[in-house]
């Protein structure tokens, strides 16, 4: 039996220096698990001369990432560079060679997953991936494994730490939307460009590929509908807060039948669910399975030392194949055909914040358009506007469908009572 | 290769039928996952001809466990008949008998687990046992899978339905122990004799399995220093609100260098603590690991299906590892001896709630005593009591020795203005 495993890492930045220094600490767990020593041979990086914060050979580090995907004693390639194109060309060269590829990258994987696993399978290689979403919540191995004999019909998700940290502040402290994201990335808690955070596509991507391994089907980034927080107003979470909701931007996935929907969007969530007290940074998982009922996953969605375990945690399972000789199994084939819901089989409750003149016949001439497109209503909430002409109203629906919801947010503003449709969000999780 | 793989069920109450009906219900996603179909041969039962709620062959069913153990053409069996001497002898008959082992036995796995593990090892068989801890929630999994890079340092467990159901009553209704006890009997949350729950009896077993599991250590139920909820009173539990706290059965597992503590006793966590929001029959497991930080899995701790969605994720694992050849390869032989920590390494913020007289000089004279022992103290309330004679004194203590407060709890008893020790909890979480 081989007495060492040698790994070759793609990207020396903050996972990959977390990774390293994980493998250098818990030397001694890993061989008592694995019963062989491991050792990261080769790092590809851009400067060789550049000063690291970790013990690390210079004769380790490499520009060429030939020098590592071509090493025929390197068993295990680590991909933590992130990019899309360039991180596909060497996992296809690393699979085609024969190597075991685990990856952190959910951009690559929400794209291009299908077509990689599919490689992987081909070429009886392992090729794994939890930490692409929710960095420290070991939630695909959950869901592939801890959940395998249940019939999974939900997962809510709140996978962007950027944004549960804006809305946390907003919601806690009644501060405003651009002061809070300025803060955050004051404190690098948000990008420079925080598009990719806020508009609600880094969270697209985990949720596809949640959707994706949940529900046995092949998803794609395209397959989610997409809305971001940006737009959210202090009215609208206090108001949201007194109705018993707690504002989260949630990705969802649920199934009906053999049909499926995937989203992102602002969702106010009720007080008392599990997510509404998933607060700053943190992420979770919700789940909901036939069987099991409710089930929850909490804990760092990023961050060096927790994507890295997640990633190491990878290897230990590629390590434990490869010593037993059963590499290349774990690869799950969609069982499926994807099948998605339109707007008409999307059911749901929802929240509405309008201004409308305060005259008498207003509220007759709201219900009468609700009424007439099907959608009942829960709860509302009238309060006068300060210049006492207007009146602010708040309604949240039953649960209707998406479309027969949306013709009426569209005909509310055709009708002479209604001055503005403020805002509009899903309610879930009753 | 094999088209069908036979299982053997010993015991057919709640849990077992659950199990008889997920894998008839499933039959595609099970054959989808393991390339066969999976059928339930042979069931123990104890009378043939009781009226069942599923769906069963009258030829399925035996009174005798020889007939089942000893069938060649069985490949697992599955434990879900309880109790602990004639479980212990059939499961060590099975894996004597090369037979995979599956058990939701919590009782059996925290006092005997370390012996049935060294047979399967022994033997090369699988004994998996995800269903005796928090039945909906994978946790053994992710503690030897998802967590398997990272150093746990501690655990936090509600791993107990029926206590954290009447605990959650008493805080969010005002309401009394013997009230809540009496209905969640009759509501069926809680047995007949609620022993072995409230006293914390069924909570230390699940602690037991989560730290020999997460510390990679032996720990026996003897281990474990156990105290239940029977005592608590409305004043404890308004108190601690007032200070910031939930009242919850938690069981601890620590580690501090390579001692640990393991312990189930009523603690006191922060509101903000994702614990603390764990309400009624639920469970939840908080993680603390050395490289990613606080994660926590929550979920149904018990119930038909949850329970048994675990024992047939089990089984699936238990078939995989069958198809590809590589069963007995999953029983983890702790790394370390074991060191338990005694009270001078165990440290801790404490609670304790007493009366006083209300006259000048007391709080000098509780203060110098707290001084004397090295308790020092974080939060203090006082109220007069009814009488006008007597005060009430609720105190919080910064992290302390177990010993130096135990010693102060001892000796306020013996000072001149302390009428009565009322009450005293752990806090934990902060």
């Amino acid at each position: 039996m081989t007495k060492n495993m040698n790994i070759g890492l793609l990207g020396f930045g903050t996972v990959g220096t977390g990774v390293l220094q994980i493998i250098q600490n818990h030397q001694d767990k890993l061989k008592h698990q694995l019963g062989c020593s491991v050792t990261v041979k080769k790092i590809l990086v851009s400067n060789l001369h550049k000063q690291r914060s970790v013990d690390v050979n210079q004769e380790q580090l490499t520009t060429s990432a030939e020098n590592i995907l071509n090493d025929d004693e390197i068993d295990v390639i680590v991909e933590v560079m992130g990019g899309i194109d360039e991180a596909r060309r060497y996992i296809r060269h690393a699979l085609e060679n024969g190597k075991h590829v685990i990856t952190a990258n959910k951009d690559l994987m929400a794209l291009h997953g299908s077509e990689l696993l599919q490689l992987a399978n081909k070429q009886g290689c392992d090729l794994f991936y939890e930490a692409s979403v929710a960095g420290g919540i070991p939630i695909l191995r959950t869901l592939v494994e801890g959940l395998a004999s249940d019939r999974i019909t939900k997962m809510m998700g709140i996978v962007n730490g950027t944004t549960n940290y804006i809305l946390t502040k907003m919601s806690k402290e009644g501060r405003v939307y651009n002061e809070v994201l300025k803060e955050a990335q004051a404190l690098g808690y948000a990008e420079a460009d925080p598009t990719s955070d806020v508009e609600g596509l880094d969270a697209a991507r985990k949720i596809a590929i949640l959707g994706t391994l949940g529900f046995s089907m092949n998803l794609d980034l395209d397959d989610v509908s997409v809305k971001g927080i940006s737009a959210i107003t202090s009215e609208d979470l206090s108001y949201g807060d007194q109705l018993g909701y707690t504002m989260k931007l949630v990705g969802i996935a649920n199934r009906s039948g053999d049909k499926v929907e995937v989203s992102v969007q602002p969702t106010l969530v009720p007080h008392d669910h599990p997510l509404s007290s998933v607060d700053d940074e943190f992420n979770a998982v919700y789940v909901y399975g036939e069987a099991v009922g409710e089930t929850m996953y909490y804990g760092a969605g990023a961050g060096q030392l927790p994507t890295a375990t997640a990633v190491v945690s990878d290897l230990v399972e590629v390590l434990k194949n490869k010593r037993l000789g059963v590499n290349g199994n774990s690869v799950v084939i969609p069982q499926f055909d994807k099948k998605l819901k339109t707007d008409d089989d999307i059911f749901s409750k929802f929240f509405m914040r309008i201004h409308a003149k305060d005259v008498p016949g207003t509220f007759s001439a709201l219900t009468s358009l609700f009424d007439k497109h099907g959608v009942s209503l829960e709860k509302i909430l009238q309060v006068p506007l300060n210049d006492g002409k207007l009146a602010e109203i708040i309604l949240v629906t039953h649960a209707v469908s998406k479309k027969n919801y949306e013709t009426v947010l569209t005909k509310l503003n055709d009708t002479d009572v209604v001055v503005d449709v403020k805002s509009s969000y899903r309610v879930e999780g009753e």
